[in-house]
């Protein structure tokens, strides 16, 4: 078996290994029409000469023209149209906003599978779809799929600063080579935007939200500019995270000052040499008034006099303008949790109608496990864009394997109440809950200059995970499991089973060896990797473990309850009551929401300490097992990639061992 | 043609494309023995188990045991006498230490091409020598070769920070994933001990010489020991840069005074330590009292009470001290040039048996050009290690072609006259000259973890050259780019005589086109790319550019003659009168020695001015011609690596064209 390095990610053509699914796709593709011209299209067809060839083992034709024989014709409606395919307008109608159709048609010369779509880039996402059927070895006799994407902005957001490295970056330097740009173009920089078009991803912030003003710069811009005329055929806009402070430090006014309209005037012209560059430019995210960031409270403002200042720049340009509510200023709460919802439920509707408030999924900091962020569902005259982390920086970074799908499920599918049973915070961000036109997810990427890009090759799921769901969040996450593996791995059911066992197992067993029951932050101070519950020493209140679980004698958790710090009411009926009540507090979450006696009863039957004895256990139980099904599925993996994981788990089941004695045995001090 | 992506480097096996060769090496190939078992035999075995199925087009038979046909036989000298192979007395004289021959031999069962060698790892840089004469197409019907270290100790100096950024790095990060270390072993680091065996490098120093002091720590020992026992059987010994302070930031000792007692025991056992880990260590590296790094005048003590304290505690164990002479404390001397000389030279005699005083080729700081530094023939007692740079600083980073080994030459085969005619750098630094028994010469890497390793690919080449020159400074540039051009882009005429046309211009160029005659430090402060001929603002003196080249009206450049600052006298008779005299200082030094009027006229019959602008011209033309050859030599290249190359030589050619016009501007404003 020779060896992979993991570069091609999911994008593996392997010839397809099922004697009748490959008789069947040889006959039934004989042909590739490609009706369109353009650099969507040459992508396209370029992807389809690459593929096809490998999975079918044999040359494929073809044609710009009507297909003489059995078929795969790919274009836009418009497109289609001109071979003569007739699309009705019901068909046209159900073909939602940039969405697709796969069908199979009987035509005059043969059977055809068309794949048409409402814009190129759909159809290039489209076609990736397609050929991911071939790689999971898929029948394709009777295809009617129709498929669009739920959120409307599906960004992944670079923590990239411009000297080429990465704040929570565990798979190399950045992707970007500033110095080099615009006159060198990585070829690395094509492969990214196929990666990111194959899972329907169509937006990249480029910048670190902890931003440099530099950034801003005409150099910059023109560097910037370069990377959006790359992506633009793949359908993905670029971004920017500006720094506020730049009307100071690169245009040299002695304010940043939304309110003064010198600064205001510096943005609009700012924006507006964005556009001349980029006229397709996505907009900005900004990080303000958070952890040292400049930002509008810096002069008596606050965050609506910002961000609105910031959108009618770029609304005028048609971009959009994300402004982060990760904020945790000491002296709005002092429960963290609380912070963002105190200063952002009060500006409920004095937002510019192209803002959109973008809240990590929990309200603390991308913790192993947190109950949905309180703010979806209490903002309702603003919508709301969800920030999920995709870099594993509290989970292990590229050492661990944590398959993240299941998480983003459990908060997506999370139901916030906030309109009734049934207002999940997915239904939020897709706008229908509250009825908002505009909708964006950003995943904060794990990629870098790694060549398998994400440091673990397991990571690479979560990449893949991000993009599926932020398309369609109605997937379950062991489907996409399930396509992940068979085209990361291959197809043989002794591959597939063991790893989706493995990764749907995964983000349990680290939530339990990490932090169980609703414990959150024993990470060390800085790099968060690794435990240090007793730390305590730091500036910051709010940035020690000790803050976080609070262990005494008397029990252990963050009381958050009424009688707590009542974060409790910052969610709605009856999830308030819910949380509220230590006997229906589910136990994922009792310890964030409660502080709890040693010995009170769980669920199981054991006591509060048995129990977290018993889950730090079964973590590193987990872990046990993940290393010895890998172990056992060396016959079927190629040896360079199954090295490289093995090495992983051996580390993370010694990691994992560490996390369970530090932490059972710094409790249990505790302990009567 | 495939797309190639460098990752191989010169260590491309591609099937023999001419035809008689080919039938040759298979006819006389059909059997490889290997009688040694052991690590470094695996590793011989299994790089010719890779390469020659590769390069022969067909399966090859190995053994342990006598062959039985024509067969390639390797061994050290012992282990082929079990073969009955007999090596006289004589020829085992002429194998000199640590050296190898390669030699075809008649024996009963066909003719043999016997690879020997004095030591395993010997027969390791044979076996790529011989398998280098495949890859270029060699005849081996009668082989006689044989070939020795010159350099006892040939390293790869990393100027690698703990947290994986490089310090004038420019192809990524660092190779060492030291948060990994020791539970995740990179593949990477086999392919580059692979290729550092290759050239015949012996020794790698894994982090900067501006140190932590954590890489001392019993921690990151552990980390070091497991690449230490990876390099070992591949021949590379570990070496380590300390902090000098490390006693006191580490040990918790008040002082890190090289005469207290205490200090010396702290270094003795922190020795003990990495050699219990690490019985073959190298030795360490050092940069103190330099640019700001700790030394022993910080406590009032000499660069010598330093050292020896050092190299006492490594000798015990057989480890070396390098000692850097880079330094250019104000306080010493105005002409930063001189420094070194003038701290050093009274030191001579003082130094510990196990010290190398480690000095840059030239007196101030790896510019495209330098005299030698005047300490080589001027330290008489102490041996000098000569220290290259291999990333390439200012030479246009990893953006512009430029091929070192033609400086390196002029460096080397430069005559220094310390003991009259024929006293060569390379003489002295081999230890010859003065009769010193330790050698070495260090080169700072230019490797990271972008995927060709070096940026460019073009860098590679100096990768490659630094070994050969390392192992064997009698060498060609010429003969060097020869063997790299073939192995790295194929032995078609048609290419391979245009690039190493290529190679032979482009050090000469990038002289002209950024600092001609004599000229240096031009560069921009801090990250030292592109003209800043102007910079007259920076803290010290000697970090400016006006410093250095001195223009004004009367004419331009730094007296370093009799009559300036007398830098001139720290060569040797006749050097030192040859450079003084502005009528027999060679041109190409004219600048660096003398401040010349604007029309004095040179030996072209231009005036200084006229030259100037010649030259400057002149190596943006040769640019010009690079691009264009590069530009015909697309049907011989893969696509990949053509576009990379492309790229760069455009950005080059407009870095060169900036680089003259931004100086000539600068300057003109200074000639009447």
């Amino acid at each position: 078996m020779y060896n992979e390095d993991g570069y091609e990610l999911w994008l593996r053509y392997r010839r397809v290994d099922n004697p009748d699914r490959l008789a069947h796709y040889r006959h039934a593709l004989s042909e590739v029409a490609i009706p369109g011209a353009g650099e969507t299209n040459d992508i396209i067809r370029q992807e389809l000469q690459h593929a096809l060839p490998l999975l079918l083992d044999k040359e494929v034709a073809f044609t710009e023209q009507k297909p003489v024989a059995n078929a795969l014709v790919v274009g836009t409606v418009d497109q289609l149209k001109t071979l003569g395919l007739h699309i009705s307008s019901e068909q046209q109608q159900k073909l939602d906003r940039k969405g697709y159709f796969i069908r199979s048609e009987l035509a005059e010369a043969g059977q055809w599978v068309v794949i048409g779509g409402d814009g190129e880039t759909a159809v290039l996402t489209a076609t990736f779809h397609f050929l991911r059927l071939l790689q999971t070895h898929q029948d394709i006799a009777n295809l009617d799929i129709l498929s669009h994407p739920h959120i409307q902005h599906r960004i992944l957001g670079h923590w990239d600063n411009l000297d080429g490295s990465i704040e929570r970056g565990y798979a190399g330097q950045s992707l970007w080579h500033w110095a080099e740009l615009p006159a060198i173009i990585d070829p690395r920089y094509h492969d990214y935007a196929r990666a990111c078009a194959s899972v329907g991803l169509n937006g990249v912030c480029l910048n670190n939200v902890n931003a440099q003003a530099q950034s801003l710069s005409h150099e910059y811009l023109i560097k910037t500019a370069a990377l959006a005329d790359l992506f633009r055929p793949y359908g993905l806009r670029v971004y920017l995270s500006p720094l506020f402070s730049a009307p100071m430090q690169l245009g040299g006014l002695p304010t940043s000052d939304p309110r003064e309209a010198t600064v205001a005037q510096w943005w609009q012209d700012k924006v507006a040499e964005i556009y001349q560059l980029i006229p397709d430019f996505g907009g900005f995210q900004v990080k303000a008034n958070s952890e040292g960031q400049p930002g509008p409270q810096d002069y008596g403002a606050n965050h609506d006099d910002g961000a609105n200042m910031l959108a009618e720049a770029l609304a005028l340009h048609g971009g959009n303008l994300l402004w982060r509510a990760f904020v945790y200023d000491v002296t709005v709460d002092s429960d963290r949790a609380k912070c963002a919802n105190k200063e952002f439920e009060p500006l409920d509707g004095r937002f510019h109608s192209s803002v959109l408030v973008q809240a990590k999924n929990g309200p603390i900091d991308f913790q192993p496990r947190e109950p949905f962020h309180p703010l979806f569902g209490r903002l309702e005259q603003t919508p709301l864009a969800l920030e999920l982390q995709i870099t594993p920086e509290y989970l292990g970074q590229s050492r661990h394997l944590v398959y993240l799908a299941d998480m983003w499920k459990e908060i997506l599918d999370a139901d916030t109440y906030a309109k009734g049973a049934g207002s999940t915070v997915a239904k939020i961000v897709e706008g229908s809950a509250f009825g908002h036109k505009i909708s964006c997810i950003l995943g904060v990427a794990n990629v870098g200059s790694e060549r398998n890009w994400c440091g673990h090759h397991f990571s690479q799921a979560n990449w893949y995970a991000f993009g599926r769901l932020a398309w369609d969040f109605t997937l379950s996450a062991e489907a996409i499991a399930d396509e992940w593996v068979r085209m990361t791995w291959g197809n043989d059911t002794a591959v597939v089973e063991p790893i989706k066992t493995m990764l749907h197992g995964s983000w349990p067993a680290c939530v339990n060896y990490m932090t169980p029951l609703g414990l959150h932050h024993l990470m060390q101070e800085g790099h968060h990797y690794g435990p240090d519950p007793g730390h305590n020493s730091s500036g910051r209140e709010d940035w020690n473990c000790v803050y976080f679980h609070k262990a005494d004698v008397t029990g252990i958790g963050f009381d958050r309850s009424r009688r707590g710090s009542n974060a409790v009411s910052q969610y709605h009926s009856p999830l308030r009551e819910q949380f509220d009540d230590v006997a229906t507090c589910p136990e994922k979450y009792l310890l964030w929401f409660h502080h709890v006696p040693w010995n009170h009863p769980l669920l199981s039957g054991r006591t509060l300490w048995e129990e977290m004895q018993y889950l730090y256990n079964e973590g590193v139980t987990f872990v046990e097992i993940m290393a010895d099904t890998w172990q056992s599925l060396q016959p079927h993996i190629d040896p360079q990639r199954h090295k490289h994981v093995h090495q992983r788990l051996a580390h993370q089941l010694e990691n994992a061992r560490e996390w369970c004695d530090v932490c059972l045995h710094y409790f249990g001090q505790f302990v009567g």
